[in-house]
C-alpha cells in the first residue's frame, strides 16, 4: 500500500543556486515520501487522493543544518565576548559534562529538538556530547519526532578537562555501541565525530577512521576555524602536512562522506584535497563572527566547485533558525565583497540553495522539490499585507530575512507531517 | 496627586558603557514617571504603595532606536540584493507614495507601532513619508499607544519621482503645520527631516533650518552612507566643503540637537564638526551590511568622544528589534577588529549602553535607571533552565542574542504600563 501525500500552495525552491523555481497555486505529489511531480492540475491518477490545501501560503523545502552542537543548545547567546578556545574552557565543557546525567539529557535534548522542529530544520548533522548514554537519549528523541539527522557521540581523549574526556578505548567502544544500535535506522543515523584534532590522540583518530570504513559511515569534525587553533594542531601533529591532513591520514577526510565545519583559513593543498575527496565544507557565519574566526571566502570556494553547506553552529552561532544562517551568509559575503570586488555577494537564491539543496545533498536527494527528492517541506504563512503586495520570490526573501518559527505552520519529512 | 510606580525584580542597566549595574531581587521606584531610587528593602515612605512584583524576571531599560523609516515597515526583508540608490528607486518610493491614502497609512502604521511596542522600542526617532496627512496619522497612533517618539514628515523637493516630492513651499508648509500641532506634546514630538541632501534643494534646506531654529526643534537626516551617494552630494552642492557641511550651512548640523544616520565614510573635518556640535551619529549595522555601505569605525568614534546611538534603519535594516541591532553592532565591531587590531570590539555592556542610554540621551534622561531618569522599562522573562543556570548578566546577554518580543512580558514608559 503506497502512501501518497499531496500538498497544494505556492511552491518555491532552488533546483540550481542561480534562480528560484516558482509554481504558483500548484500541487506537489509524493509517493512513499518521494516526489513524483509538481502539477498545475492534478493528474487523473491522483484525483481521488486527499489534498492538503495550503491556499496562498508558500511551500518550500525544509532547512538543512550541517553543523551544530545539540549539547550546547542551552548556551546560545551566552559568553559571546570570548574567543573559541577560552569559550570552550569557561562555558562549554562544564555544560557538556552534565549530559552524563540522563534526566538532564532528556530534558534539554527534548527542548532542543522541539526548537529544531519549530524552526523547520528537518535534516541536520549534529554533535551531541562525549556521553554515550546522553547521545543515545538524543537519538531516541529525534526518532520519536520523525526528523532526519546524523548524530555523533563526541570523541575526545586528550587536551580537555578530565571530567569530559574518555579513555581511547572507552571512546571507541561507546561509539561502536551506538553504531550497532542505530546504523540501520531510516532517518536518524550515526556519524563518526572526533571533536577536533587537538582533543584527539592519533590512536583515537585511527580508531575512528577504522570504524568509519568498517561500517561505511559519514564523518564530521571541525577544520581551520581560528589561527590559534591551527597553530596548535600543527604543534600537536608535526608529521601532518596541514590540519586537514591530520584527518586524511586517519581516513577521516573524504574516504567516507565527510562534513568539515568552518574551513576558513585553508591552505591551497587542503582545498585541493577537499575538492578531490568531495568533502563538504560547512559555512557557519554567525559563529565565525561571534568567536572572531574570520569570513569564509565562500564565493571562491563555490567557483572552485567545492561542496558547501550551512551550519547554525549552535552555540558558537546563537540562532537555531537556518533562515538566519542564510541571511548572515549573504551579509558576510557582502562585507567580504567590499574588500574583494571580484567575489560577488551570495544572492538570495544562492543563500536559500545553500540552506536547502546544497547541504541536503549530504543526505542524498533532499532539499529540493525535483522529481525523486524526499518531500521535506515547510509551509510558510506571511501576513495579508505581504502576500497581497509582493511576488512569491519577494515573499520568500521576506520570510528568510524576518520570519521565525511563528511563520512556519506545517512541516513534512518524507511526506509525513511532523 | 503623585503617581508612584514600584517594580520588583532583577534590575540590570548600564549607567556607563563599561559595565552592567546589577541589583538582584530589588525594588525600583518612580514618582511621576522619574526614578527615585533602587532599593533592596523598600523605604518606609513607599511601604503602603502597590508593588508590581516581577519575581525572578529581568527589568531593563527600554530600547532606543534613533533611526528608522516607519513608512518602510512593510518592506522589511524585501529587495535586499539592491544597493542604496537602486533600492530606493525599485521598491521604496512606490511604497512611500501610498501613505497619501489615509486608510493605508492607518492600517500600516498601526501594525508598525504594535511591533515597535512588542519589541520594546520605547523611544525612537523616525522618518514617516512626505505625506503630511499620513504623518499626522502616525503621530496620533504613537500618542494613543503611549510611546516616546520624534516623528518627521519627510521633506524632499527634487531628485525623486514626481509622485513623491512636493514643492519647496508645500513641503515647508506641511512641516510647519505638524510642528504647530504637536510641538508641545509630552511624548511624541516633531523632528525636522530633510530626507537627505540629494533630494533637497538649497531653498528647502534653508527653510528647514529656519524652522528648526524658530521652534527650537531637533533635526534628523542621513550622512555619508555610501561612496556613490557622497559623490552625488559633492556634485550637487559644489560650494559645500563636504557632505556634513551641506547641512551645517543650513543650520541642520547641530545648531539644534541633531541625529545623523550612518556616518560611515566621514572626512576628518566632518568628524570634528560633529564632535564640536554634539551631533549624534547613528550606527545602523544591519542596514550598512544589507545595502553594502561598509562598517562604521565605531571604536574610533567612541574613543574621540562622539555621541553614538543605534538604529534599526527599518527597512534598510530588516529587524525591528533593537536587541538585534545591539548584536549586529557587536558582530560588526568584531569583524572590523580582525582588520584593525587596535580597535577592540564592542562589549556586551557597551552594546546595551548604545541601545539604551547612549541613544536615550537624545531624549534627555532616558535609557538608564539612575535617579532622575524616566522609568522606561522592559520586563524580560526567560526559560527556567536559563534562569537557574546563568548569572543575571549572562541572562541579559542571552536575551539580547536570542530573545524576541515573546520574552518581553511588560513595558513601562515614564512609569506607565503600555
Amino acid at each position: 500500500m503506497q502512501k501518497i501525500t499531496i500538498l497544494k500552495g505556492n511552491i518555491v525552491f532552488t533546483a540550481v543556486a542561480e534562480k528560484f523555481e516558482v509554481y504558483a497555486d500548484s500541487f506537489i505529489v509524493s509517493v512513499d515520501g518521494y516526489i513524483k511531480g509538481i502539477f498545475k492540475t492534478l493528474p487523473e491518477t491522483y484525483q481521488n487522493e486527499q489534498v492538503i490545501d495550503h491556499g496562498n501560503r508558500l511551500i518550500i523545502p525544509g532547512f538543512v543544518d550541517l553543523h551544530l552542537h545539540a549539547a550546547q543548545f542551552p548556551q546560545c547567546g551566552v559568553g559571546m565576548t570570548h574567543q573559541l578556545l577560552q569559550w570552550l574552557e569557561d562555558y562549554t565543557f562544564d555544560l557538556e559534562r552534565e549530559y552524563q546525567n540522563p534526566e538532564f539529557a532528556e530534558k534539554v535534548y527534548t527542548a532542543f529538538v522541539d526548537k529544531l522542529v519549530a524552526y523547520g530544520t528537518l535534516r541536520s548533522c549534529m554533535f551531541a556530547s562525549s556521553s554515550t548514554q546522553g547521545t543515545e537519549i538524543l537519538f531516541e528523541i529525534l526518532k520519536k519526532k520523525g526528523l532526519g539527522a546524523l548524530v555523533g557521540k563526541v570523541n575526545m581523549d586528550t587536551n580537555a578537562p578530565d571530567f569530559i574526556i574518555e579513555s581511547t578505548a572507552g571512546s571507541l567502544k561507546g561509539t561502536e555501541y551506538l553504531i550497532n544500535k542505530y546504523k540501520d535506522e531510516p532517518l536518524v543515523r550515526p556519524v563518526i565525530t572526533p571533536r577536533f584534532a587537538p582533543t584527539s590522540t592519533s590512536q583515537l583518530l585511527k580508531g575512528l577512521g577504522d570504524l568509519a570504513i568498517k561500517y561505511g559511515l559519514p564523518v564530521q569534525s571541525h577544520v581551520s576555524e581560528n589561527p590559534d587553533e591551527i597553530a596548535w594542531v600543527k604543534a600537536l601533529f608535526n608529521d601532518a602536512k596541514n590540519y586537514s591532513d591530520v584527518y586524511h591520514q586517519n581516513q577521516l577526510f573524504g574516504q567516507t562522506p565527510t562534513v568539515m565545519a568552518h574551513a576558513i583559513h585553508l591552505e591551497k593543498e587542503e582545498i585541493e584535497l577537499a575538492l578531490k575527496n568531495n568533502v563538504f565544507l560547512i559555512h557557519c557565519p554567525d559563529s565565525n563572527i561571534n568567536v572572531r574566526s574570520g569570513i569564509m571566502p565562500i564565493r571562491q570556494y563555490l567557483n572552485m566547485g567545492l561542496k558547501i553547506g550551512l551550519g547554525s553552529d549552535i552555540a558558537g552561532g546563537h540562532k537555531i533558525g537556518m533562515n538566519e544562517a542564510v541571511v548572515r551568509a549573504i551579509q558576510l559575503s557582502k562585507l567580504y565583497s567590499l574588500e574583494h570586488p571580484d567575489d560577488k555577494p551570495i544572492s538570495i537564491s544562492e543563500g536559500v540553495y545553500l540552506g536547502t539543496k546544497g547541504g541536503g545533498e549530504f543526505f542524498g536527494k533532499t532539499g529540493s522539490f525535483e522529481n525523486g527528492y524526499a518531500l521535506d517541506a515547510l509551509v510558510i504563512e506571511d501576513d495579508e499585507f505581504t502576500s497581497e503586495r509582493y511576488s512569491l520570490e519577494d515573499r520568500l526573501e521576506r520570510f528568510i530575512y524576518i520570519g521565525d518559527d511563528r511563520n512556519i505552520i506545517a512541516r513534512y519529512v518524507e511526506g509525513n507531517a511532523i
